[in-house]
């Protein structure tokens, strides 16, 4: 059961996976982390390294959460914690740069922007689907995200709700489970396929978008959908057209 | 400190009690209640006495997980509770009811209709500020009161998020941990004064919009501002005036 396709038509919600399929993390990270490290005198250090080595610590901090060696801790204190590990390693002493320069930079991924076709695929979803992300990212990130782009979710869903984070069942049992409606009801959104494996085990639909850019023009995962998903798109606006709201002109 | 007036400067989100303050649940139930009691064939029961009845159990219902002798129990579920029981108090048997009929009537409070200022006096807000609800109704109730009437939340809070009922502080404190605040900088907005009471012992900001006919013509309580909340505003266009983000034409 868990495993089968689900029915497109029973879909009532879409949920969102947004590192990497509705925001572009890379580059947003990049984008402040090259004016911070100029500030900090260091030009020398490649920004788009800067930002795989701090997107490197996000599971292995979510992990001791996940598997109970630690209480539920949002991820702005996750991402804060691995900054001050990454600015080690590239021996920049976290004690020598000022506290608003550390607030600023780990605020980045409050400031990320989405996939141009993100606002307009949500908006036509909108017309007809409950949308809300279902983030490893708290409230407050999402909410900021929101607000400067514009995503227009009905709910703001996701770790700091389930207190859980992807790819733990918790956090997506809680998703159905806060709006109401039946697993099979809610489309798991992602470009990531082990989010959509993880999902469907907790009997969520399943649809992919994929992000063949998020770890830039060199990638080499998530290329593809790697299994039967129940949706398959190539951006958002597809997604919607898929989903019967793309409007008729 | 907690007891202090806040500066208005520091606000940086209004949160909303939603019963009563956003939207008018009493003639909301009266209506669908009158049309569920023709078709019961108890047309002789008055509506709005009945709205009133089920009105009256909500908060014995919140106590019992208010202080702890039950587990958090979502809205939806203590709603169905107190439905029964005001079914069996006007001698109908809930066994009688055909169950999509039960079921439609507990959903009236998903289908409420908000005040008149409302939804242009949010819009205006959320030029400036973040809003969300601070209920103690469930998400997926927030969720069908926003998409019906088009109130722009940031972000769904409230009971589903703290699993704690106002006026337990725990539902106060989760707000501002939520969005990333302090206390000071989030603005508990209500048409009660105990709401308001509550929200300022855990150190937030207080705005009261008086609605004079929640309870009806003949309403005795909370006709006024019984405390020098932060802001005292007729209506949420006029909170919008006071809060420095109503359009200059």
């Amino acid at each position: 059961m868990a495993n089968k396709q689900k029915s497109v038509e029973d879909i009532k919600a879409f949920c969102f996976d947004v590192f990497g399929t509705v925001v572009d993390w890379r580059e947003g990270i990049t984008r402040d982390a090259r004016v911070f490290l100029a500030r900090m005198g260091r030009p020398d250090i490649d920004p788009h390294a800067f930002a795989d080595a701090w997107r490197a610590r996000y599971q292995p901090a979510m992990a001791a959460c996940r598997e109970g060696r630690r209480p539920y801790t949002r991820l702005d204190v996750l991402h804060r914690e691995n900054l001050l590990d990454v600015l080690s390693s590239y021996e920049i002493d976290p004690g020598s740069v000022p506290e608003h320069e550390l607030e600023w930079l780990n605020g980045a991924w409050h400031r990320l922007d989405p996939w141009p076709d993100v606002v307009q695929g949500l908006g036509y979803l909108k017309l007809r689907y409950i949308i809300a992300p279902a983030s490893n990212g708290n409230i407050s990130l999402m909410v900021d995200l929101a607000r400067r782009s514009g995503f227009p979710w009905d709910a703001i869903l996701g770790a700091d709700v389930s207190r859980a984070y992807k790819p733990h069942p918790d956090a997506y049992h809680a998703l159905p489970e806060a709006l109401g409606l039946r697993p099979e009801e809610v489309c798991m959104t992602a470009a990531h396929n082990d989010d959509l494996v993880a999902a469907r085990e907790c009997g969520l639909a399943t649809a992919f978008v994929p992000r063949r850019m998020e770890h830039g023009a060199m990638q080499k995962t998530d290329l593809h959908a790697e299994d039967d998903w129940d949706l398959i798109a190539d951006d958002f606006i597809d997604l919607a057209k898929q989903a019967g709201c793309y409007p008729q002109l």
